[in-house]
Order: C-alpha cells, then structure tokens, then sequence
C-alpha cells in the first residue's frame, strides 16, 4: 500500500484542536489543493467562504445544530455551490443567460465537493485534522443572512480544520462496510435481509439489531437536525425549482 | 510542497487509456479508499455500481453525451447517492420511516462525491488516470432502466479509469482561476466587473472577452447537454419534493 492510499485509508474525523494556528502559508496551499480539484468544464462552480471573524464562527456554531467545537476551530471553511457566479461572467460579455435548474445545482454541488475533499486530504497530509460539518444545510433564513449568500449558492458543506489534540489522535476508526455491502456489478440491487443482518454483523455491539437500529434512527434520521435540513434544503432548492416550473409550463 | 500535495496539484483528467487492465486487486484498493472516506454518521449514504458489462458502458457512452471514450474504459463506476438503503435497514428493525426529503437527498450526494474523489486521489496514486462524467445525470428514464436504479437512488457522477497514454500524461492541464477571486473573508461578494475581467485574463487565449464568453457560454451553459441534465434532475428530484409537498400540506 502507497503513501497516498495509507492517508486516505487512515483519515478521520477530527473535533478537537490544539492552540496551534494554521499559518497562512498552509492555509493557501490547502485551498489551493482546493482549486485543483478537477471540475465540470473547468469552470470551478463553487466559492469557498473562509470565516474568521469569531463572532461569525460562534453564531455557526449555534446555527449548525449547536456543535461548539466549531467556534473553537483555528479554520472554518464553507464550500458553496455557486450557480450565480457565471451568471454574472455571461452577463459582462453582454449575454441574457437562462436561469440555473436543478442540473445545474447538482454539477456545482458535485464540483464543490471534490475540491472539499481535496481540501481535506491536504490538510491531512500537513497534520491537520478536519470534520465535515454538513449541518451548514440547515437554518437556511439564518445562515443566508449571517453570509450574505443570495440566490443561487448553496453552502453545500463547511470544513473545521486545526491541529488535533493527542487524544484525536489516538481515537478508533469507526469500521467502514465492506466492499461487497457497498457496490454491486452492473445494475442496482435492493440488499436482502439476511444481507442486511451480515453488514451490521460488529457494528451493533451487545445490542440486538432491532434496538441498535432503533436508537441510530432516533439519533439520527428521526432527529431534529434531519428534519431541519429537508425544511432548509427545500429552501435553497426553491431558487432552481421555480425555474423548472416555468419551464414545464 | 509533500508528496500527496504535490499529488493533487498535478492531477488532470484522462480521457484515454491504453489497453493494460486494472487489476482485481488494484480496483479493491481503489474502492476501499472510496469507503474510507468520511461519512456523515458513518452511514455511507451511496452505492457504487461497478460497470462490467461491454454492452452496458456502450449504452452509457451514448446516453452521456456521446462520449466514446467511456466504453473503451478499462474501469466505469457509477457513484450513486442513496436515500433507499437505511429505509430498508430501518424496516427490517420493524421501523416505519417517513420519506425521504431533499435534505436527505443533499446529504446522500455530499457523502458520495467526498468517496468519488478519494476514488480519484488513490486511482492517481497508482499510475491510473481519470473522468468524471457528470453526464450520467442526463437521460434518467433510460438510465434508471438500464441500472435497475429505484426510488430515492441517484446517480451522482461517474468516474472512468484505466492507465493514460503518453499523449495523456503530457497533455497541460488547464488553469484554475487564483484563489483571490475563489475566496471571500466572511461573507459571499459578487464580483465587479473589474474583478471578472481580471479573472479571465490569460483564459480567453487570441479572443476578447466577449466572444470567448459567448463561445463558451454557447458550448455548455445554453447546450443541449445542459437543458437535459435540468430536465433530468427534476426526475430523480420529484421522488425527494413529493414528501416536501406532503410536509408542507
């Protein structure tokens, strides 16, 4: 196994820093990992909304299901799928372009999450530790006012990075499935319950399935922050949906 | 500038491959990597279809775009965001679910790109090159049929790999806009037109900005292409806005 397969293998999650700045050296080279992402046409769909007023990164923190090691992050990063930015390139060349649908929401959410990623194995690689933060979905009236983020963008995730204390460190991995839990030849197949049974095989500790999924879909699917983020998603999504009506009129 | 730095920054797609195989093996790694990635809550929102079949990447060439070089690909995975699967897991616990939303349907595709682009890091890592085709969102009736993709299943992007050829390898990747026109301190800001100007110089090559815009504009924004994937996203949309339009009932 190479180096770079070794890091991606290794990665995890990472909710508490050290004091230790980011410089703004390897800030730069982070983001710049970012940019070189590869991207549909090359038009780099996206803008990345670095946070470093505090006041800004405590209100996150509250708005992003109240997570507090989010105002504690020495970078606080939000990757926004920008369908408005080439709007405004085609208008300067004196153009009238159509307005942005849900394809084109989907191609800038694919795009921002490739340069996201990349963000996160870079920082990896300078010893930093990251989370995910896709609880940014939520509070859309919120979040929109606090960022100025007008119609058309969508932060579609936010990025915690800083230098992780020994105890992140040393923490477990959670186990990922295998692989043949995870991908399937040639067509789609719905999993079987004694397929089903076999993957959380490990996963459930002492507990039986039964409780053990029951608890995880309280926690998780049945929780405040999911239903808050299909009531702020629609909201953002409203700006691409109104033109498919239109169209479909 | 480390290795794996080094690594993203070099990273270009590669849409032809020579004919040697990728190896059972390599394809193991290259997938675990993908499943190494993080996931929110660990749920690996995503199932990954691994295209086997001639007769089937002849199918998807045509259906995206016409692209010839996907079938002569040695390696084609679908990276399908999934909303279906812990349904099922939550049933087979005798829970009954509510539908999936939008949210849900963010998230999935937020879970899957991030396991696509590890996918790409850990392909490179092995002398493989790399596409993605977001392609695959276009014709969802055609390629919901020859997947066998169900309800709240999307196909989020396609990945092709195998080894480039020497014209591949050589071949400059193109560049990336400068991070001061990709980041804003705080806040979103649009950009003036002395912004947007600066930004395309030395992109436009003999053109002015005008028509090297237009032309651009012409090949991917106003494309039949693009019209399709917006046509095409409000299909696999609808399953995730029928609940929407239930909840706010």
């Amino acid at each position: 196994m190479n180096e770079i397969i070794k890091a991606l293998y290794s990665r995890k999650s990472v909710r508490v820093f050290t004091d230790q700045p980011v410089s703004q050296k390897e800030k730069e080279l982070i983001l710049n990992a970012a940019l070189q992402a590869p991207s549909a046409g090359c038009q780099l769909l996206y803008t990345i909304l670095d946070i470093t007023d505090q006041a800004k990164k405590e209100r996150l923190s509250f708005l992003c299901d109240h997570q507090t090691f989010i105002a504690n992050a020495p970078v606080v990063l939000i990757f926004c799928a920008d369908c408005r930015k080439w709007l405004s390139f085609y208008r300067e060349a004196g153009l009238i372009p159509r307005d942005p649908g849900p394809g084109d929401l989907f191609l800038s959410i694919e795009d921002v999450l490739i340069a996201a990623q990349n963000t996160v194995t870079a920082s990896q690689s300078l010893g930093l530790g990251s989370c995910y933060i896709g609880d940014i979905m939520e509070n859309a009236e919120d979040v929109k006012a606090l960022l100025n983020i007008p119609e058309y963008v969508y932060p579609a995730c936010m990025l915690v990075l800083g230098y992780p204390t020994a105890q992140q460190q040393t923490r477990p991995k959670p186990d990922r499935f295998s692989l043949s839990h995870m991908v399937c030849e040639n067509g789609y197949q719905d999993k079987t319950s004694e397929e089903i049974q076999d993957m959380f095989t490990g996963h459930t500790g002492a507990k039986n399935y039964q409780d053990w999924m029951s608890a995880f879909c309280t926690r998780k699917y049945e929780s405040d922050f999911s239903r808050e983020m299909n009531r702020s998603a629609k909201i953002y999504l409203k700006d691409f949906m109104d033109q498919s009506l239109k169209e479909s009129n």
